[in-house]
């Protein structure tokens, strides 16, 4: 019967029906002597390795010895419970056929290697058991992610990577463009193009048929950026919700935060206390998060609070209409209140023109998530339904041309609405403790950087 | 208590608990007299609409009558049950509140659209009632997708947009630039880069690490094309799978459409319903599908086949070696075998460098999918997993350089493995029956088109 670990650790698995166990992986490590061999062994279907024992009975126990680790092997075995043994059970070989070599200059031997070197090794580092974690946990959150909006009866929708606006009017956008034969540039699309920095103006036009929508997918940033933070190439999460307005907004905020930690909490135990291991105190942060209540405060007065504390900070032009800077952000999180905070109602300056003005006509509706130990982890907004306004605050940034679609929707039943974003790798960050977006993404893009 | 069509026509939903019933939504139609008004009413929630009916006795019935198509508007009533109408219920307005106007020039009234027309306004199109099955039906078919492959273990991994080799050795690719302040550009990743045609290649490595895996996401083609079935912009699937061959899998390809098609049967009763209605022959012809056994057929019995059958070709120059056009295609699985057909095996000078040598060193091991009134919905093969194999063909294509480390993947316990890609578009364009890729995309980017 062929088999997976995954099938083995399986509680609702009927081991008892194992008559032959067949079984491909790899081996994670080996030992042996005259007599008897173990092999540590991985077929990728589960973070967990198991023990393959291998006896000198069998047929090439001179070969087996010989073997590396990283080889790719066929074992038909029998299921042996161990109940007195770190681990439930064992395969004990009855054969152990070779599939595939792997080469003496093999990197990933058994011993610690940094996430420098192995940031070198894309292609190979997967194989660490980190990475195993770290993307097994990727995997689940991506997953918890449209379970969360899907049992909400989300719409996902796949907003374009290629656009002719820049969304933020923020700049540092790459450009695509298309050549022909003779290596000389068309106009392929008729305009200048480049890479999405969010799908967020196309998907409030799906918020207006389907109320409840999102988009998931990867949006790009030109900026040449050497910090632990930023890559060129990243996923977001971007929901929008017709009648809807702040409030509400950073309710759902909250809930979908605490959902995915609570779904990763449950789907990936082993790969978390793996983590936490590395990385201790990781699961206590994580149920911290789950318990707090998260606090809302109005950016005036976050300026005051900061102005009293001005000595802390190495910007200490504290004033109203300021664009926060992370030690501002972390001073509030951190050491005011000790857990997530959102900041509201910022300067319409320092803020995306589609957010909705305020009463007041200086702020804007916008809603900021400071988490302790990671900075920003969320940005949202109520936009600005009124069709004047909106073409007053495009007008002055002079985008009004390539998205004319955008304020035509304002013309027809375009009720309130909001919406946020989350960074994912950032938030992927934050859950496994990893602290460089490199570590966190499988093939990283960062400035002078794309050796895969 | 405030509530959404899709909870009203939800069975497990307690309508009993509805006090006074609170509702948002879109007005998709309206008739009245002087003393009664009815309401087709929307909140996006849901495909099916409800009505809403009230009376002349409402505060501001005279405002209520003037309210045109397209409306935002805010209900209060009572849920009541009309077992003897079409419609199991309808809501009993007490007040109904204005929340957004729609403008007069609104360019859906009720009356039929065509395609064409509805493309120029893709902002808007999405409210119509045929976009709203589409897209909810592109939504699930999303998840259907997510759903087979977590179901069976698989790990979704994000391969990045932005590459430096481009997969096939196809060309037709999308170059990537960034620019300084001064429009000038910049070597951001010291070597050009471009828009991903596949994920496979960096999904391989992933491959060989957690045995199966998946990408989905959007792919890149520059081609100059203005047919019904290309887009510059376009998702696929690309499942791949460590210890697989080619037999293993067709298998899956078979029952992961066979799971998705079930799935949107069960799951979008609603909007193929709908669409059938439209496209006589819908459902018949999903069903017929699903009951379908593949027919598995190599390359070289093709070509015999065709060549007895010359006369129905305009391309009349059949021989061995050739790439099989449409209209062979077509011939196979509509005439011959009236049912979707894998080939096999096909000569080495037609397919990419990465698929398998077979034994008789003329062909690989690739199987592609042809589907009666689709065309070939997808391509799959073993990948050449022998290092000097591999070497060998890289080196008569040259692009041994920057894929390096693909070849380097082969000297570390790489094992036989497959995958396949599904072009999600084309699928979702057989499952709805629309014609035309432009109108199952959110946001089509075609040659010569990104109006928005």
């Amino acid at each position: 019967m062929k088999v997976q670990i995954y099938d083995l650790y399986n509680p609702v698995f009927d081991k008892k029906k194992i008559d032959k166990l067949q079984i491909n992986g790899w081996i994670k490590s080996h030992r042996n002597n005259n007599l008897i061999g173990f092999i540590e062994f991985n077929d990728g279907s589960c973070f967990k390795n198991i023990q393959i024992v291998y006896k000198k009975e069998i047929d090439n126990f001179d070969f087996l010895k010989k073997l590396t680790i990283g080889t790719a092997i066929y074992v038909i075995g029998k299921y042996i419970e161990t109940p007195n043994n770190k681990q439930p059970f064992e395969i004990l070989a009855e054969k152990i056929e070779l599939i595939a070599e792997c080469d003496v200059d093999y990197p990933l031997q058994k011993k610690k290697h940094n996430f420098e070197f192995l940031r070198e090794i894309s292609h190979l580092r997967v194989k660490t058991n980190i990475f195993n974690a770290i993307n097994r946990i990727r995997n689940s959150l991506s997953i918890a992610i449209h379970t969360f909006f899907q049992e909400n009866n989300f719409i996902w929708v796949h907003t374009p990577i290629i656009t002719s606006n820049d969304a933020e009017g923020a700049g540092n956008t790459f450009k695509v463009i298309a050549e022909n034969e003779k290596n000389k540039i068309i106009n392929f699309f008729g305009k200048q193009v480049c890479l999405t920095v969010s799908g967020q103006l196309h998907v409030e036009a799906f918020a207006l048929a389907f109320r409840n929508v999102y988009t998931f997918g990867p949006t790009f940033r030109a900026e040449q950026s050497h910090t632990t933070t930023h890559a060129s190439e990243f996923w977001m999460v971007e929901p929008e919700m017709a009648f809807c307005n702040l409030e509400e907004n950073m309710i759902l905020i909250e809930k979908t935060l605490k959902f995915c930690v609570n779904y990763i909490l449950k789907k990936c135990k082993n790969e978390l206390y793996f983590l936490d291991n590395l990385n201790s105190g990781l699961l206590a942060k994580l149920n911290v998060f789950l318990k707090s209540e998260f606090k809302v405060i109005e950016y005036s007065a976050v300026i005051d609070i900061l102005l009293k504390a001005k000595e802390n900070f190495s910007n200490k032009d504290i004033k109203w209409g300021m664009d926060l800077q992370k030690e501002h952000e972390k001073y509030i999180a951190e050491k005011v209140f000790k857990k997530p905070v959102f900041i509201i109602n910022y300067p319409k300056e320092i803020k995306a023109f589609y957010m909705r003005l305020n009463d007041d006509n200086k702020t804007v509706a916008a809603c900021d998530l400071i988490v302790p130990g990671v900075g920003e982890l969320v940005g949202g907004s109520q936009r600005e339904e009124r069709y004047d306004f909106l073409k007053n605050r495009m007008e002055k940034i002079g985008n009004l041309n390539d998205l004319s679609w955008y304020l035509n929707l304002r013309k027809y039943g375009c009720c309130y609405h909001s919406g946020f974003g989350i960074g994912f790798d950032r938030f992927l960050m934050f859950i496994t403790g990893v602290d460089n977006i490199r570590d966190v993404q499988p093939f990283p893009r960062t400035y002078n950087n794309i050796k895969f």
